[in-house]
């Protein structure tokens, strides 16, 4: 059971965020501009330094809707997802991409680890300065997102066609959208 | 120095948020309506909430500008706000803040370890669901904030008159006018 009086039919940061809509509107808006802005990462890049740095902070609601929105802008690829949550060296992603992670699983753990070798191992695959600002800054982020949702202790489902679908939507119509529908029916039903 | 081109007159997060506009406003936002808008929590002690957090991830720059934002809320005394970096439980703040400082320490280690009795201990003192929901928040977004400035290797000054003078301003005038202040000049000089 949640810590205080969440609603009992929104599950993980969506109960979270209709309890509190004030908080919820800039929450969504600064995840909207990071993974769905525009940015030389792709989509399913920016998700999966999302799923990573989620998935090392073993926050299951997170890592699991985010896996899956990664996965539905992967053309559907699940496993890859799930390989870059075990060891992402070994994934079929790019060295950039390797690179970046590896500067979000130093920021997850805290950002004094982040050395300028790191940096310039990214830059010389081809990252930029952007691309390196927005992997830092996702990957904090997360570890927002991700405290946010373990600290109310939320309800964090296991069932995993629940993230499929749903992540499905979100990949779809994006962050704001979605959540601005579940903000206003909850409102109603106040 | 920085890890990447970040305007070197711009200590900090400010630095980072001049270079990324796009994501500097909800950012903004979002401590605006934590540490400024309605709330229970008085602004000193919010931002002692803060400050305690950035304090125990050693981000020298947050703790040090929070830590004088909650002194100027709180008549100038930052020998309690020295108090709660160093051991909270002997400063002359609420039981019910210590309850508080208690539950946002273990969000800032890991948001799992917070218990049903921890929450329990600070209702007992007379905390709201609200005024829980936001400590929690308030812990989770600085471990945000702090990785930002740490990962991306800002500069963060040893000189506290700096802190000081700046702490009175975002005290007075509050954290979107003083940073929009600083996105317009910096945006008109690129």
């Amino acid at each position: 059971m949640a810590h205080i009086a969440l609603p009992p039919d929104l599950p993980g940061i969506r109960g979270a965020m209709a309890f509190r809509p004030e908080t919820a509107r800039p929450l969504n808006a600064l995840v909207e501009v990071l993974l769905t802005g525009p940015s030389a990462l792709s989509l399913g890049e920016r998700e999966l330094i999302a799923t990573y740095v989620s998935s090392r902070n073993c926050t299951h609601y997170c890592a699991s809707i985010h896996g899956m929105i990664a996965a539905a802008h992967l053309g559907g690829d699940e496993a890859l997802v799930k390989q870059v949550k075990t060891d992402f060296m070994q994934a079929a992603i790019s060295p950039k991409l390797k690179a970046l992670l590896a500067i979000a699983g130093k920021v997850q753990q805290d950002g004094k680890l982040v050395t300028a070798e790191d940096v310039d191992a990214a830059r010389v695959l081809g990252a930029t300065d952007i691309e390196i600002h927005d992997t830092v800054l996702i990957a904090a982020a997360f570890c927002m997102y991700n405290r946010y949702v373990d600290g109310l202790g939320t309800a964090q489902p296991e069932d995993e066609a629940l993230y499929r679908e749903r992540g499905k939507r979100v990949a779809r119509d994006g962050y704001v959208q979605v959540s601005e529908e579940y903000l206003a029916s909850h409102a109603a039903a106040r």
